[in-house]
């Protein structure tokens, strides 16, 4: 089989249902280009990504969970705007044929694009080392993208869902889980779950945001810097989840400030807007951990003590 | 230097001048997502491709001639679109960081953009083998995408300047060009020219259009499958470049018809809009090379007698 019958066969299938329903995408796969038209009023917002293998993911990652973990972690930019996904090119690089390697990633692609609400519209595969980079296209209203940009003095700085889990499942693939929690942890690892409807909420309210690739001190300081502001952070409220407790002990804040991919949202409003937003948002736990100040010394209060936040996130080239 | 400092430092250069003049990209490189408003009555159209070390490119090449061709070919695909082009994102997989071998590619990159009018809107980099992914956005009058499928019975069959050339220079890639065609073909290989302005013009008179990137062959029965057309060409008729002939001698022919990524435009279009477009085009040579006729079998007269047209072009997994 060549590559054009490859590419038909995986994702050129009538089952993808996903294509039929987006009104917006004109055109899909099988031309030079694909065709989008952008609704009414809308501005189109778009990301790109890659995942390397042996280097986002293990070489022993299933093509199952490095599909999802693909289009999560890509999805979460889109979230982090506060947009509404729509549609993604794939670029896919294989060191060979792999039918069933390819077979269960595009089922799984699939099931995954299907849940985000996003279409294939798109893509290109080439022979090389395993890596496959997405580019997301989402929608926002005209003028309300949420940018890293907007957070102003006296603003709450919130997080969603628990942080540091994602740097624990890491810790855990080389071996099965061995109990619940590991499982857990692993999942989060593997299958991040873009906050898509809990951006598309918080877009609302918020004055800024980011979504916590990095690490959340790393993520946090993109956004302050880009804001022109600092913040207060207290690290006894970050949000822990319950395995991660167990799992990291005396690491997990370690680790939930300084841990990457958890793809959770960081994001800054007023005190009115966190009051109107709490009253809304029941999707997953929000929860203020710090304060916007001015001037550019952000500090945490860590071991009772206020000490200076300093980034330290997942940096791919300081190895 | 980290990933971020490596980034900004050469893509975010107050000298990419290109930025500033692009009143549809509303956000650029720096935040989660980038933001662009397609302009009134426009639709947008993108595409997605990868170059791979020792794939698309020898490990010998210049960091130069890979950021020329990364872009040539991308942009290649909006001018099969008849699009203007306005944006792209850049995937970035790097073994290392070599900043000369970076410098010279963003300044290459930067170079090259600005003469395709494409502005750099974002981009992930990350460690791993060599491998570049490129997704361009361009534009078109709302509804007047140049499609692969429009070509119809009694359909002239054309192409811009000459083919084969491509794929003489990748026979001349191990060794420095011993005279000026061999240098000529090498350019042709490293440095392809999208043919945006063609494509542009091309766009109000063609039924159907596609680029030369698999070969002539496989690439126009591309265009007929989704026509539902077949062709018959005349071998004679291929474009040839006096260094391709003298080059390839005997096989000139051959590599015309199915060597790969020489990045012409194969169009079709009625004889009527084939003399109007004669009139106005004056970028590069255009070559009525055949006519459409229905049913699927397509033919090419080649050797004194009409013989059946078998597309054999570039394919990744078939090795």
């Amino acid at each position: 089989m060549d590559e054009f019958s490859l590419i038909k066969r995986y994702f050129e299938q009538p089952s993808h249902s996903a294509v039929q329903g987006n009104d917006a995408l004109l055109l899909g796969i099988g031309d030079d280009c694909a065709v989008l038209r952008i609704p009414a009023a809308k501005d189109l917002v778009f990301s790109i990504d890659t995942l390397v293998e042996g280097v986002h993911f293990p070489v022993e990652a299933s093509a199952a969970d490095i599909a999802w973990r693909l289009l999560g972690s890509a999805v979460s930019d889109l979230a982090a705007m506060g947009a509404e996904p729509n549609s993604f090119t794939l670029a896919l690089t294989l060191p060979g044929m792999a039918p069933q390697w390819l077979e269960e990633f595009s089922l799984n692609l699939v099931t995954a694009a299907a849940k985000y609400q996003l279409t294939l519209a798109g893509g290109d595969t080439t022979k090389g080392p395993l890596a496959l980079s997405v580019q997301v296209n989402g929608f926002v209203n005209q003028g309300a993208a949420l940018l890293r940009s907007g957070a102003v003095e006296g603003d709450i700085v919130c997080v969603t869902g628990s942080l540091g889990d994602s740097k624990a499942g890491l810790g855990l693939l080389a071996k099965p889980p061995e109990n619940q929690q590991q499982a857990y942890l692993l999942e989060r690892y593997y299958r991040p779950l873009p906050r898509i409807s809990s951006g598309l909420l918080i877009n609302t309210f918020a004055s800024a945001c980011i979504d916590v690739s990095d690490g959340l001190i790393a993520d946090l300081s993109h956004l302050l810097k880009r804001s022109g502001v600092s913040a207060k952070i207290d690290a006894q409220s970050i949000p822990l989840s319950q395995a991660l407790l167990q799992e990291a002990g005396e690491n997990a804040l370690q680790w939930a400030l300084t841990g990457g991919e958890d793809f959770e949202l960081c994001f800054t409003l007023s005190a009115e807007n966190w009051a109107a937003l709490k009253l809304q948002h029941h999707d997953v736990a929000l929860t203020a951990i710090g304060v916007i100040t001015a001037g550019d010394e952000s500090k945490i209060f860590q071991n009772n003590q206020w000490q200076p936040m300093v980034a330290k996130g997942y940096l791919h080239f300081s190895e």
